[in-house]
């Protein structure tokens, strides 16, 4: 096991937080949004296993289900398969190609090219942190599609933000 | 200022406990479901006015707004106003009336009378939780009415567990 | 209740954190300090009596007894009487003059002048912290009289931090 | 990395909770009881060099040296080198026998026999916990030494409650 606490030498003193900064949690959304790009990219260039791969990576490195089931709810997910609480339940939702998850057709795979996220709060609590706001997502021909997003973090012991809550929806249409 | 931990009584030594429990957070969800059914209860019986009282003081008991901004997306709300931060944008949702949030109708109004939780998950995480969902509430009429819906909650001193993050959404409706 | 969190507005976001940080720890650690020479002071100046409100005034606003039982082990307790877990035993402790802690002499009352501490390392986790270090304290004679002390704290809703832990003990002197 | 909470299955919904317990504080403080009666052991039964192994591997898992500086003050030490932060210096502590620290003699290699830990109060503050009260020691002569102790603990991702803070000292004795 690596680092818990960031160690800053101060006055003569060495501090040790296990506390979640803004920046983390900033970095963390970057992460995210590069990731789903990656996604995409790898698909158009090394196909689906590729993409796969790079999912399943993305999904160990940046989530937290190695801590216990994560509270995900997609975007797209339609009931009774609305929350997935699994690794195996994201990993079907961002690529699809899994029959136990037969409506889903792989949102990371549809030509992301670019993430932009503007909170509206960012709530640090210990070695937890939630953010709220819009994240917007462009695809290779230029629409933009904007999500309503609420994204909840652990640090780990290695230092590492993992996704433990992520809330995502289309915006409210009236009818 | 009241009491901030409960201290129970083992073996010798005192336990004192900042952390919220499960149990703690069921009571705080049926607390909520409750007030949503007792505003509407007010208005029916009591008028706007009454109504708004309630939706006042069930802001004030039962959201963190006394703490800073709260992450709240509700179910119906559009942008620009989309979130609300600020204890008045959430007073405007549940009970409407105010020019400054002119497109809320007052969503605690409409005749509720019964409220279910069916969690899928509650993190712990020291004086702070979160819980994701489906929340259904029906009408008098019957007509049940469900929604995906994430909590976060802070437990204050006085041992209260407040709403610091509150993301609503309807199911996603393939085209 | 006033604000639980500082909200610091970055970029667009607020950013509302629960957590302790390091300049409040050493904020802590210079107000016991000034707190200690402050009771010597109204005691030469205007007696026990005078004193004693002044104890009393420092427990409520810099101790977490309204929390439950601190865990207190002065420097100079002895057994049964050790540790004061409640705030009638630190009282007794820092002032003397109470008849169930007949071995208290008034901690607080012997002249105390400059307090300096040395702190070995200062840990952060979330809206609790805890220190170690030596704390050094003269007297109206320059008499220096080193301890060894560590001290755990709470921020309270008020953004108050609170001890609720504090170990004092003289350095060991091998015979 | 393994487990970071422990999952509960209860009504229909896991609950993940990072948060420390009463039990695993008790644990703990058995834990370390019976790590140093072993250390004892280990010395008369395979010597010097056996039980500095299991004292570092004690180290290794019951100490959070990994995740920073320790706040540790044993019982028997001087100044300069009163505080341990450094595992060296806490290893130096227990068994002796390093030149950097000519004043160590091995406190754990005293024929320790039994450990009985009597807490005045425990606080649980999600993933970390304190506690303080006396600790007794008893050698294989039947010789008891009772020590005013502190213990401070932080649980980790694989959920192993780690020593992050231990202040110790002799009672205070009245000239």
């Amino acid at each position: 096991m690596g680092l818990s606490g960031a160690v800053m030498a101060k006055d003569s003193a060495p501090v040790v937080s296990t506390n979640v900064t803004e920046a983390e949690v900033l970095a963390a959304q970057q992460a995210w949004g590069n990731a789903l790009v990656q996604i995409s990219q790898d698909f158009e260039k090394g196909g689906f296993e590729k993409a796969k791969q790079t999912a399943n990576a993305v999904l160990d490195a940046a989530y937290g289900y190695n801590m216990g089931p994560v509270l995900f709810k997609p975007t797209l997910t339609v009931a009774p398969q609305t929350f997935r609480t699994t690794k195996e339940g994201a990993l079907a939702y961002f690529v699809g190609g899994d029959k136990n998850y037969a409506s889903d057709t792989g949102f990371a795979l549809k030509g992301w090219r670019k993430v932009d996220v503007k909170n509206v709060g960012i709530h640090l609590h210990g070695n937890t942190a939630t953010s709220m706001g819009n994240v917007s997502i462009t695809d290779k021909n230029g629409k933009v599609t904007t999500v309503d997003k609420t994204w909840g973090y652990v640090k780990d012991n290695a230092g590492n933000l993992r996704i433990v809550l992520h809330h995502s929806s289309l915006p409210y249409s009236p009818k």
